[in-house]
């Protein structure tokens, strides 16, 4: 009773002495089968109406899906008539294959050859349970038993065949949970099967072997594929596929073993959906592939196009962490992820090879957008705070400023509890370093420099100063030293122009010390000389509100 | 531009010629380390407040998890605060190890240090980036630089530790970006690392190898460890760990392939929460263990709580089709898995080894019942209709009628486009087969056996009638054709007592032809005669109406 392991038996894998598969890489696409219309659909707690079915198959067309498999047909009427559909209004584009599933029984059969009639190219699909299980506790039948109703499905499905001689036929056979089957009976019947078939003689025949439940690790698998491939006759002369579920979490990883074993052809659905826990999802496979430089034989540059209608079809949302097409999945909160990214996108090209740290592909292949990537809160410090005004605002902060200004953010994230967006980090830099107080704007300057240096005097609010120094900044700080009886150390400044799309032309940050405390500020000017002037006055005007506010509040005490 | 592979580079592989991970098979579960609130909470859109951290703390010290990351005290003050209240409050039971992540910086090591003053159990876990693409783009260092970062951050944390001697310390070290990393460089790093620590002198030791980004196919993964494993120092005396995320959605299986490598240890978080795609899922892998017979050292059984906290703290909501967790991972919609899903549980016993064609594990052990499992919708079949009857009303209709009935559901199904509920179905069945119209019901019978046969007379209305047969059935049949001028011949029938908690005692199936068509009803009853005759004459009734019916129809037309 309750939470005890010992109620399970471990897998018994295969012993495996020829074991070749590790030393694999994948360097080409499988031929790939969407099983949406089938396996997905026959999921949902809500199966799909005709006009989901259409819009969904018709995406699938898009992406480049040569082998869509729409249904089961004998056992379900939408599904015939959704067939007859596609059949009759010519829906289907001549280098697409239409699949259809079938048991190995007579009358399904039939069935299934009256849903296909008129079709210019098919896939019938015939399968029967093979595994220990099935047999011992399912079907109460022995080893014969069993292949017989696989050879004897592979005899109609031929002889039907044969009577519509008007539609290109491939002939597929998938011994069901092939997993809990023992691999030396599965290669029995797969051969048996083919004995009927012929693919030696030009018949197109697809072997397909599932993961019906996905029952040890996927190396298991990869081994099962290896063995069959090994040990059945006319190998080279027909497709295995795979068709691998989810129920341990590892259904990709289980594909791309098992084509390194051997496997052509792989079956799967979009983001996943399927039975339980779902197939294996096509979108992840084919995108790994991508990120490996391998042509995927896909086109899914329009992601959000295919999550949306995804999701109108099967009524489940896209994980925000679903590989490749969730929401989050491009996205950096982290404060030193984010520093890498943007050192690494700094240095970027078009053309270049893709390496940048913490994103395995670059986001804007599928339709996403750099903003996306790096966003702010708590857990972020100052390279992501720097990126984004620089990204959105043109602001590029030096990095002292960066220090400063991102604990600002960070106080705001921690206060808040939550994302904090470019428009709030924005005001906040405002709000921080850009305002001025009217008394505090500066109006004119005249510089004038000799061989002592400059003499500067500026007006602003309603006052003149004057004062010396070995350059503007210093005359500048000199003439305000003077008029406000503070002294000024300038630590840091920095003045740079800013690109187009904005009313300034220059930006300047400045970090002084006012009587030994430090005070930061930044402005916007048409010139650089304006702005560094400016950014001085707001500093020195910062203290100055200090002072003024403690010494009222001390009066007040 | 667009959507063009050849941007990407392939992974290169190590070449391996003495790989042995593909031939061992998991026989206990490896150390677990949950780093939910570090990991998991730096990836969040809204990060955990301290409420929701000492939430899942609690759920995570219940779940039985004897290492626990708490967080990056030195980046984040809610973090040093959590970590200071856990401390402090004395929140960490005595055999837990609480850990806490820190870059290899003087200043953050000082930090962390201040952060678990007075632990009982700590982890320092200090990680800086060792990857070509960090090396070169993001630090701007050759390997020797990097190597001293690493090396330095070592010695700070062991001096650090000499002087807080009342804790019990273990030193955890990551090459960050490990999967980016050359492999012969990465253990240089841990050498190094080593030479500092010196686990072979008695210092706990773990080395922590993370898939930062998940860049290549799970087997490569294990090669990596494998490498690993096997070319460190001291690998005798320290722990390696793995800490893979989900970029190509192979999490799981990496460090399931990497614990046959050689790892001892597996970093992850529940439901695989995390940067980007996510971590690896604790809660997948430890299931995966326990569906194979071995302890998981975790209890899980409380998934519903373990979806609900995570659920609340990080506000993604659980995917329907998670492994293990998700609302529809043990249910069938199809026809035929629902047929043997029936079958194999009709034998199954308390005690029984688990073996259910579809599902992996008894959804029981998790808390989940087995009314989840079979769900009826337009996809499924006669079984599946026949088990929610048989469950949830004790009605067992013979397989004549599941396939009739089931025709019935199926058609209700595709009109409403959705599931069909346990209620519905008892409706549908109710009106279709137990309706008695008032004039035909039963009230009293009498029956004679002699020698011949049977003699009944039976009361239903506010008739009489009268027959003879073999049986009493046929007897009853023969006053019913009298009566109404009808031939009936009885297809099937078939009665039963019913279990408790029914109103009725017997139940009764019949289908007759009334004049060559069939018509099939049922009945309950206080005894089995009385259901039996009962149904017969609703057969008969049935026919009726539909000739009332049709006749009137015809009268109007």
């Amino acid at each position: 009773m309750g939470f005890d392991h010992r109620k399970y038996v471990a897998f018994q894998p295969v012993q495996k002495t020829d074991r070749r598969w590790p030393d694999q890489v994948i360097q080409h696409a499988p031929t790939w089968c969407a099983v949406d219309l089938r396996d997905g659909n026959q999921a949902l707690v809500k199966p799909m109406t005709v006009a989901q079915k259409q819009r969904l198959f018709d995406l699938l067309v898009k992406l480049g899906f040569k082998e869509i498999e729409i249904g089961f047909p004998a056992a379900s009427q939408p599904d015939f008539d959704f067939c007859r559909k596609l059949i009759e209004e010519n829906r289907v584009p001549d280098d697409v294959r239409i699949q259809v599933l079938t048991q190995a029984r007579p009358e399904l059969i039939a069935r299934t050859y009256e849903a296909l009639e008129g079709a210019k190219n098919a896939i019938v699909h015939v399968y029967n349970s093979t595994s220990t299980v099935q047999r011992e506790k399912v079907f109460r039948m022995d080893r014969e038993g069993i292949k017989e109703i696989a050879v004897n499905g592979a005899r109609i499905v031929k002889s039907h065949a044969e009577k519509q001689p008007g539609t290109n036929w491939t002939f597929q056979y998938s011994p069901e949970s092939f997993t809990g089957t023992e691999l030396d009976f599965a290669a029995e019947v797969i051969d048996a099967v083919n004995e009927v078939w012929r693919p030696d003689q030009g018949q197109p025949v697809i072997i397909n072997l599932p993961a019906t439940v996905e029952m040890a690790t996927p190396n298991v698998f990869a081994d099962q594929i290896e063995w069959i491939c090994d040990n059945v006759k006319y190998r080279e002369h027909f497709q295995i596929s795979v068709h691998t579920h989810n129920d341990r979490g590892c259904a990709v990883a289980a594909a791309e073993l098992a084509v390194m074993a051997g496997a052509d052809r792989v079956e799967g659905t979009l983001m996943g959906n399927g039975e339980r826990t779902g197939n294996m999802d096509l979108v992840t496979m084919a995108m790994n592939l991508y990120s490996q430089g391998i042509d995927p034989t896909l086109d899914l540059s329009g992601m959000a196009e295919i999550t949306d209608v995804v999701e109108a079809c099967t009524e489940i949302p896209t994980h925000p962490r679903h590989p490749y097409a969730g929401e989050l999945v491009f996205t950096a909160f982290s404060g030193s992820h984010q520093d890498a990214i943007r050192k690494c996108l700094s240095t970027y090209k078009e053309g270049d090879k893709w390496e940048i740290a913490y994103l395995p592909i670059d986001p804007r292949d599928l339709g996403r957008r750099y903003e996306e990537v790096v966003r702010i809160n708590s857990q972020s410090g100052k390279g992501g705070v720097a990126y984004v005004l620089e990204r959105d605002y043109n602001i590029a902060m030096p990095r002292w400023l960066q220090i400063e200004f991102s604990k600002v953010v960070q106080q705001a994230a921690e206060t808040e509890g939550g994302e904090v967006d470019s428009d709030t980090i924005h005001r906040l830099f405002e709000e921080k370093y850009l305002a001025v107080r009217p008394e505090w704007r500066l109006r004119t300057y005249d510089l004038h420099r000799t061989d002592d240096g400059v003499t500067a005097t500026v007006e602003f609010g309603s006052e003149r100063l004057s004062g010396e120094g070995l350059g503007a900044v210093e005359a500048v700080a000199a003439a305000v030293e003077k008029r406000f009886d503070v002294r000024l150390a300038v630590e840091a400044y920095e003045e740079f122009a800013l690109g187009e799309g904005t009313n300034a032309n220059a930006m300047a940050c400045i970090r002084i010390q006012v009587n030994g405390e430090p005070h930061s500020a930044a402005a916007l000017a048409e010139d650089t000389t304006s702005a560094t002037l400016q950014a001085l006055l707001s500093a020195v005007a910062n203290h100055v509100a200090v002072t003024e506010t403690s010494a009222s509040g001390t009066a007040t005490a």
